[in-house]
């Protein structure tokens, strides 16, 4: 059993947290989760619905897998030095580290991504790679693996790298019977991104 | 602009919710969301995070959309006859009624469906499709339209009809631009539905 923390901010994108939380909560038996916040109790996602964080930062330091999604909220929270602290403080003892759209803006500002390939949204692109110079930021990608850090594009592209992670982690049947139960059309090529071309990331 | 009542109940699936809740969120001008429960506060989805209801049922009546989503909760939820009498007086004053995944169970409770067309979850359709022995039940489609009355297939196939939806109220234009924002592959044919042969509903 892997535990999940999924942090979640004032204006975090809905799509992003909750499309990677139902791949992992169709599998119970590998994953729990806990919406984690800077301080426990509802927080209001970009579109509006409160989600009920669990856990504050300081008592969710040790799980296995943190979730980091983006949404509107990033701007702000780039500049807050307890959530970028506790990020790098939680990733230093995670197995896992995984980013949806500007979450990556986070995990850049936490310092985690330095030196190493990542992705990000494609509309918000020039600021959120702007978060991490030292970054070999990759335009056309639908998700990244590098090491234990994945990183996704905007919104979507999170859940169809949740589902490769869950191949990475319990094997390809075990992700493709999770799409199939999700009746969810899985992308399975990370290295397949019509919208870094829409966007004008690409020749 | 257009109020949508979104319900949530015990055992809610995330995705069937917030995958319509993104891209309906992602039109701020067109679309206000409120999460509504029998009791308003805090409701467990299935996966284990909770969201935070802010109306309970008695006070969201008049709302233009009405969204009720499917999971495993819905099991006990048929026979809650408080809820499933919500349902039907809340549609009786919307202009559009859509459910996702097994919410089309409680559509057919709610004796909406009768002598309708529509979908349901195509993995749990013989229980679903047996709360509602009058509906015309359409087994391979991602998601069908009648009148008011949209149904979706399981899961993920409800961000796919809502962004159909929203190419109905708003135009296709819109739609597509929302899809593009989301970085969302929206699989724009109802008719095209792998999930009913693969769960031996076809041929």
């Amino acid at each position: 059993m892997r535990r999940i923390a999924a942090l979640v901010f004032p204006g975090f994108e809905l799509l992003d947290l909750y499309g990677p939380l139902e791949m992992f909560g169709l599998c119970p038996d590998d994953f729990s989760i806990t919406l984690v916040s800077e301080h426990s109790g509802p927080v209001a996602s970009r579109a509006g619905p409160a989600s009920l964080a669990e856990l504050p930062l300081d008592d969710a330091i040790g799980h296995e897998i943190l979730l980091v999604p983006g949404g509107p909220g990033t701007r702000e929270e780039v500049d807050n030095e307890a959530l970028t602290g506790w990020i790098a403080a939680a990733a230093a003892k995670a197995e896992i580290v995984a980013s949806v759209c500007t979450g990556a803006a986070l995990l850049a500002r936490a310092g985690l991504l330095d030196g190493r390939r990542a992705t990000t949204n494609k509309r918000a692109w020039a600021w959120a790679t702007g978060q991490g110079p030292k970054v070999d930021w990759q335009a056309e990608a639908r998700w990244v693996a590098d090491g234990n850090l994945w990183t996704s594009s905007g919104v979507a592209a999170g859940t169809d790298m949740s589902l490769a992670l869950i191949a990475e982690l319990l094997g390809q049947e075990t992700a493709e019977a999770t799409a199939n139960h999700a009746e969810y059309n899985w992308q399975r090529d990370p290295g397949r991104d019509p919208f870094a071309a829409l966007y004008g990331l690409t020749g």
